[in-house]
């Protein structure tokens, strides 16, 4: 018979051993496809958003706008009407990201043309995938918005920065590792969630000496891409997000766990998945968050597309990582002072201290890793996330701090007590 | 008659004249040459070293070895013997960087035939030289070794690093504006000191494109050129001390100026130059460091052998921004809250706050800049400095906080006293 000691280290050994994946993941980016070719079960007909998928008249304006976007962009359908009365019959198909080993940037289109990195997790085997950051317009597919200009963007990044990537990853033999610009982007002032800077210029070095071997080829593309990725400081967040995907699957399917291996959400729902729970997500409606705007936009104009990058708060970065970007303040408000107690805070929720992403101002400690959510429960910490924000008229407005309800960890440690009754009979106190 | 009132705002006025031009300055790297070509005075007979001269003998073990092998390095002389020799008679002459519009990195050797950075300061029309960061080995000749490997790695920045650099440098047009690079890099961990790494980045994105357009010409050393910038994190500091020089000459010669212009040291004696004061320079002995040693060095290893990177706290960076630096205390040892303490300090001896360097972790104040002599004398603060430290045995051993001697800001003080009676009548505390 399992008593509730042993049972409670199963839980322990369980979450340790989840920890471990999490912080040994060593994320490679190692080839740039056309999503239809390499994402799993992304038939031609398909469109996959942010968060977990629900019935087509749940999603909210934002979101449904740039779903139908992608459905035109891709060519299955010629009016946005067209669009959505297919999505009726069945004849396009609306997914959620996750479960086709990809993650959304807020609203999170993925269709079969779309070029995607594919990052593979090198030690455990697991992939990740993620689309291009479109660019610096607030206007932006991914934001809601699909229009002339917004599609001439995502035509060029298909035409000429995917494939040029694509040559000069070739001559990379073996792909870029991730985790060592990672780790340095951390002490250069990243969260690598809303702030990127110094891993997109890490990157920019790391790719430059195979983009000059393509330029003898292609100047003209080179110089393009080049240009592309130096005026977008945030042109890394995605690669960071297919890294943390491929390292959250990796983390994922421990028996026993109680650790969160990912969060997302749509327009309406905030979702979280737990390592020893299977395919199983646990849902609460979405909090109000705490944003700075740019000029002109208040509150009432913030609108809920959906997003996946918190997976990157899943992995122990962004706003697990505040302490380390002080820089942020200005762009999502606070003070240095509250972006430290908010950091000191996510210590107490997680299993352990990130071996690799450390924060000089706390005396280069490990990032908190590794969200338990019974600690979430025991202590009512909500997990902290950086965020961008977009506005109901579609496009960005601002950034700040979200929340994620604790309902969603109240239900998910209910489900676990239920799977595992001895395991969740002790409680664990850090 | 002048009231000591009416002086001490003459005092105000020139110190806040001296102030806007240190931090109005528009310091843009325009050429790379060899030294004797642009340098004014450095004959092919001359070898530059740190601090303001000295008489031969006075010079430590490690800054005269430093000074021989740049003679030996120009072939001046065959022999060290030879060298010290052609010193004693008058046949190589050895001066002081500052009169030269240089500044030199440790022992800091210029000769002639050394390329040099060219920075000129848009604003205001002087012109600072740095030469080249000699690569990561821990030997090099600023730090007072002389050998084939130092040999060969001079050589390689000559014929290789500077002109593929200057060849790019040509196509960018008006050249490379410097002040914006590192308004961000102090955004992004830097302190412009002993912490260059985002610096170094921004200014290598900066020069790509230009690269590029070298490459079809000379690829092969286009690629060992980024490989040498990629490789050296600490790259930007010799533009960084070009772009202080110009600064900090720009300020230099407001009448009634008590405010330092420049920060020096040989092997000996610290010394300092004041606005209002002309050529005149404030000298006392070194004091001992507070250094992080490389493992298997103590204490006593450590060898003073000049420095005049100090130029760039003349300007408000450095020991001036280590609060926007956390991650040098891996580097140079202390913890964040002493580098935040001493960074708070020099705000109590400056004039004002930068207006372009900011630190977020004081929420985006300016750094203090404009070391006032009174203050100091005043306060009995010790400007502090992020510096290398060099090894008995030459090379590099560690890194530190040095502090300057109170006393030269005394002798400062006494100086502006005699040259300013009435001026100095009146304190000012702010």
């Amino acid at each position: 018979m399992v008593t509730a000691a042993d049972s409670s280290s199963l839980r322990d050994r369980a979450n340790q051993e989840t920890f471990e994946r999490l912080v040994q993941s060593d994320p490679v980016l190692v080839d740039i496809r056309r999503a239809g070719e390499i994402v799993p079960g992304l038939e031609p007909n398909v469109v996959l958003t942010s968060g977990v998928v629900m019935d087509w008249d749940e999603y909210g304006n934002g979101q449904r706008n740039a779903v139908i976007g992608g459905a035109l962009f891709e060519g299955l359908a010629d009016t946005p009407e067209d669009a959505d009365r297919k999505i009726r019959s069945g004849d396009i198909i609306v997914d959620g990201c996750h479960p086709h080993g990809c993650v959304g940037s807020l609203a999170g289109i993925y269709t079969a043309s779309m070029p995607v990195f594919v990052v593979e997790d090198r030690r455990y085997g697991t992939k990740g995938f993620c689309n291009f950051y479109e660019g610096p317009s607030h206007k932006r597919l991914n934001y809601g918005v699909y229009d002339q200009e917004v599609d001439e963007a995502l035509r060029f990044i298909e035409r000429v920065i995917a494939p040029t990537m694509a040559e000069a990853l070739k001559r990379s033999e073996g792909g870029i590792p991730l985790r060592p610009l990672m780790k340095r982007a951390v002490h250069m002032g990243d969260e690598l969630h809303s702030r990127n800077t110094a891993a997109t210029l890490l990157f920019i070095r790391e790719l430059f000496p195979h983009l000059l071997n393509v330029y003898v080829d292609r100047p003209d593309d080179v110089s393009k891409t080049l240009q592309f990725m130096s005026e977008s400081d945030y042109f890394f967040l995605r690669l960071g997000m297919a890294a943390g995907k491929a390292t959250a699957d990796a983390a994922h399917g421990v028996e026993g766990s109680s650790v969160c291996t990912a969060m997302t959400f749509s327009s309406k729902y905030f979702s979280i998945r737990v390592g020893g729970l299977r395919d199983a997500w646990f849902s609460a409606p979405l909090e109000p968050m705490q944003a700075k705007l740019f000029d002109g936009f208040t509150e009432e104009d913030i609108e809920f597309m959906g997003g996946e990058s918190p997976i990157n708060e899943t992995v122990g970065l962004g706003g697990f990582a505040q302490a380390a970007a002080f820089a942020l303040q200005v762009y999502q408000g606070g003070s240095p002072q509250d972006m430290i107690q908010m950091n000191e805070n996510m210590y107490r929720i997680t299993v352990g201290e990130h071996e690799e992403f450390k924060i000089p101002y706390f005396r280069y400690r490990g990032t908190p890793t590794g969200i338990d959510v019974f600690k979430v429960v025991e202590t009512s910490i909500q997990p902290v996330m950086d965020i961008g924000v977009a506005g109901r008229g579609g496009g960005q407005i601002g950034a700040g701090i979200m929340r994620a309800p604790l309902a969603c960890f109240e239900s998910a440690a209910e489900a676990y007590t239920e799977a595992y009754p001895n395991a969740a009979a002790t409680t664990v106190s850090t």
